[in-house]
């Protein structure tokens, strides 16, 4: 049988139910922010970074989680003794600056929550140096300052052994003109910018996998890639800051942006409006990928609905300026590359990649 | 033997240290608020809240978290079928917002971080909605707007039944003269806004004295009180933001203020510079603390330097705005009253309360 998403246990339908209720009882909460001086944009509901609109600037703020991630590095910590803590402290930082980015923030400052079943945990000198290490560098990757945090040591909510990495980000929109909305149009270059590895999602069926296999982790992922599985999945994800700040610096306008996160490629037509996103640039799978298809097994199918097969990042772009877009990439040390084109075709909503066969349509897709 | 916050098991060496590592990395990264048109204010590290300088305003950032409170909600919903979570919900936005208008921020935006380890904990639709309303209650008692949040599922990292409750909040000091800063001077009136019970610190500790009581949570507080320990104990916090507000409004200045949590009322004495802060209108202790005293049992030191005792905030104003203050606290809806004064002693720092004979030295309390 083939492995899927479900399968693995994690239930989305009690989890979305509590998510429509609290977007529902917060959209009751934005009157509060005149006081302030700021009004609730629209359409900031619902996307990936909350905004607040002031006579000249946007104020953004994220709340995000690593997800299950630190279990892969503890097994393989165990296992071999090879401590990636720098790199899910990076990854814990990605996923938070990656959301916030979406609308065209840049993050100002990041604050840690480092949340510990027993404080032993910070026993382990090399563990814990790593941990500070990578969100400091991962801070000065995404051009924020280090504002804080929180590491509380919760006995009977946090497994003994175990840390909940999260954290919050506070940026800004100034000018707002740069602020990115959900501009794309028919004819848009799509543009990629590749990923590091599985970065912070599908790990519960990464794991699942691991545990199927008599070498775990420890297993090489072959297909001319020489580290191991655990050492492929743990390589730290991609901060994608630089790219956008290039742009606005250039003055390139994204029309809209994707952070693929879950979801995997359906991610890409996170927009409300209908469009037709056709990838006719398709890379070979990475060999971490190929490797998951292979042992899982994993349907095609599958997994690119559910894994980012290789792309952290997707911008939409007027295709007079996708030539300017992919050398702002370029430029900031991106893997990037015109991967296809936003079609409008009436009211139809899909993901489409001829080479491989494979059409999402809109309806496998519910994030807001 | 009595017990303490030792003897319950949070060791804080550990903690600390890892603490103290966050604090020296995170410094290194000031520079980066430069190109955000930012700056690092000078004494900002080590205070509840993080601030950025800009040209005419502040922006303050918390991370925090709840703590074990939900343990106790938990216990009580197992053993008497009421539902506390509506007051955790509120204790979560407390803890954050607390800290946030420590420097005279007020807050704009809050985020909920609420991590399960098991979809099926919003299975429950009574707890699930009574955390959204609670949420957005306090969201309007704080004035600030639920700007979104995450609800990640982390099966191996939270305990199956148990949630992680924390979250981030954005706030705003602007003008830049409504800081509050460590400006406590000799002869500074002291006023203390009432708590409503244990608030969000010591639960390790009341929870290990629920265990050895026969009927646990259900045990009657007695001392004039009706209500039971769980009861008691989860009466939901006293959000402050309304003082600091009405405060700035009335043109009151507050020389400093403390957010009265872990350390008790040695938190009274958080500022560096050293006074001596001098308690004699001191209230009998609420029921709450008199049952945790004698259940404990719990000395009377040890009592204070763990609990708030009742007192939930306390601002530090010069003697002609003490009846200003004292006036505004309590035309926004707070039970508040002069307790006390700041006397400067040369280096001499320390709590003094002389009806209770007690006396808590600079060096009981290390929170920087």
């Amino acid at each position: 049988m083939s492995l899927s998403y479900e399968s693995a246990g994690v239930r989305y339908d009690e989890l979305d139910a509590f998510k429509r209720a609290c977007q529902k009882a917060a959209k009751t909460t934005a009157d509060l922010l005149t006081a302030h001086g700021y009004s609730e944009p629209a359409e900031t509901r619902g996307e990936s970074c909350y905004l607040m609109e002031a006579e000249d600037h946007f104020l953004a703020h994220v709340e995000e989680g690593l997800g299950t991630k630190n279990l892969v590095a503890d097994a393989v910590y165990a296992q071999s003794g090879k401590c990636f803590y720098r790199e899910v402290a990076i990854d814990t930082v990605a996923t938070i600056v990656n959301d916030l980015i979406t609308c065209g923030a840049l993050p100002t400052s990041l604050a840690m929550h480092a949340a510990v079943g027993d404080s032993s945990w910070f026993g382990d000198a090399v563990r814990t140096q790593a941990l500070v290490d990578g969100w400091a560098e991962a801070c000065r990757m995404s051009g924020a300052v280090w504002g804080g945090g929180e590491t509380p040591t919760l006995k009977g909510i946090i497994e003994p052994q175990s840390i909940c990495l999260a954290g919050s980000a506070v940026g800004r929109i100034a000018p707002k003109s740069l602020r990115i909305t959900g501009e794309a149009k028919d004819g848009d270059s799509i543009l990629f910018l590749a990923s590091s590895g599985v970065q912070t999602n599908g790990l519960t069926l990464c794991r699942k996998i691991a545990d199927n296999l008599p070498d775990g982790y420890a297993t090489p992922l072959g297909h001319g890639d020489d580290r191991t599985y655990g050492e492929g999945l743990l390589a730290p994800s991609v901060i994608y800051v630089k790219f956008v700040r290039e742009c606005q610096q250039r003055g390139i306008t994204l029309n809209y942006v994707s952070h693929v996160t879950g979801h995997g490629w359906r991610k890409l037509m996170r927009l409300d409006e209908p469009f037709v996103y056709e990838i006719t640039n398709v890379r070979p799978e990475p060999a971490l990928f190929k490797f998951l298809m292979e042992k899982g097994p994993i349907e095609l199918r599958e997994a690119y609905a559910t894994f980012n097969m290789g792309i952290g990042f997707a911008a939409y772009v007027d295709p007079k300026d996708a030539d300017a877009a992919l050398a702002a990439a370029q430029a900031t040390g991106y893997d990037a590359w015109i991967a296809g084109r936003v079609h409008k075709d009436g009211d139809r909503k899909a993901v489409v990649v001829p080479s491989l066969d494979l059409t999402f349509g809109g309806d496998t897709l519910q994030v807001r």
